[in-house]
């Protein structure tokens, strides 16, 4: 049986990649509020780093914004590359979307290095026909158990 | 002259991410069963660590099971990324592939590094509508003559 | 609003990753005259090392030339690999692309490494019906004000 190759998943596999381009180029630019546009309202994240995930557009924003700053301050700059991205289409229209995350760093003068390596599970939905992320899920292959 | 830009291209090229995607989830999760059957029965896969190429799904499966539980005894999560993928369909309907594997290891609380740099050449054949691997070469950047 | 993801965005985001990889594939094998030939004959490229764009097919030729010879000197492969590509179609038909590019560096008998991490913006038009560079400009993660 040949699964995922109808004309539809060729248009859905091209528009995750643009979306999930986008939506890294606005969080490494630090640019909270885009990028937390690229959630859905409720949109919630749950990082590594956070015994809670962080629910809603603003507090996402705020995340974004109080991390660029800390960066900026420390002349930092940190770039997240998403690979092997593999999309699953649900029957409710939703998309589950599992992929490799690089978080490469690099400081003003030094050289880059890989500093995390994650796996990010995310839940992408259609709202108003643009793709938001409902649901994110990351974990560090460095706190694996 | 344009070439591979038909729309049964697009369609080959984002099936082929969809399938390298699974693919490497199946191996850096260790499941040697279920990535072997990404292979063909007879599939082929010379790595640079081994004198003879691994052939067949037993083999296959084999290999990637005791790497897997070496890395649990060490502590370790590889994971197998490729970019870069070029896609060229043959007059026999196989496909060309050629891509740039990292190989990122991490340490249970240690940074991960990047482990090996590899070119991947792959054969993929459709088997009852399904992309599977017939023969793999892989040559590493750091053993190149 | 859907944008981007008519049938014509999916052939074309699959055409600017195949274009790519078969562009870095020329880069990283030394083919000098190959990738020069992927740009336009007018083409131009700023990279972050040259204080003026190098421009032209024989230039850009001569560059990759260059430093291929450099590079087999000192026994080294460096891979470019580009990730998080987003591609905005102009009105004029060019394309307007960014993305991150890894540069990773191997040594014969080596770990790889990474080498640099840049931001690369690339204009893309077609030149009867192939994908062709314009314009390239490269910002190193390092060097950011």
């Amino acid at each position: 049986m040949r699964t995922g190759t109808s004309s539809s998943f060729d248009s859905l596999y091209a528009e995750v990649q643009q979306f999930y381009a986008d939506h890294m180029h606005l969080l490494d630019a630090g640019d909270g509020e885009g990028w937390a546009r690229t959630f859905t309202e409720d949109g919630s994240f749950a990082p590594p780093s956070l015994p809670e995930p962080v629910v809603g557009r603003a507090a996402l924003a705020e995340g974004v914004d109080k991390a660029a700053a800390a960066l900026a301050e420390a002349g930092e700059v940190h770039r997240h590359l998403l690979g092997m991205v593999s999309v699953r289409p649900g029957e409710d229209g939703s998309l589950s979307v599992r992929s490799y995350a690089q978080i490469i760093a690099t400081a003003r003068g030094g050289s880059p290095r890989l500093h995390l390596m994650c796996v990010c599970d995310d839940v992408l939905v259609r709202v108003d026909g643009e793709l938001k992320v409902r649901e994110r899920r990351v974990t560090r292959d460095d706190r694996r158990p």
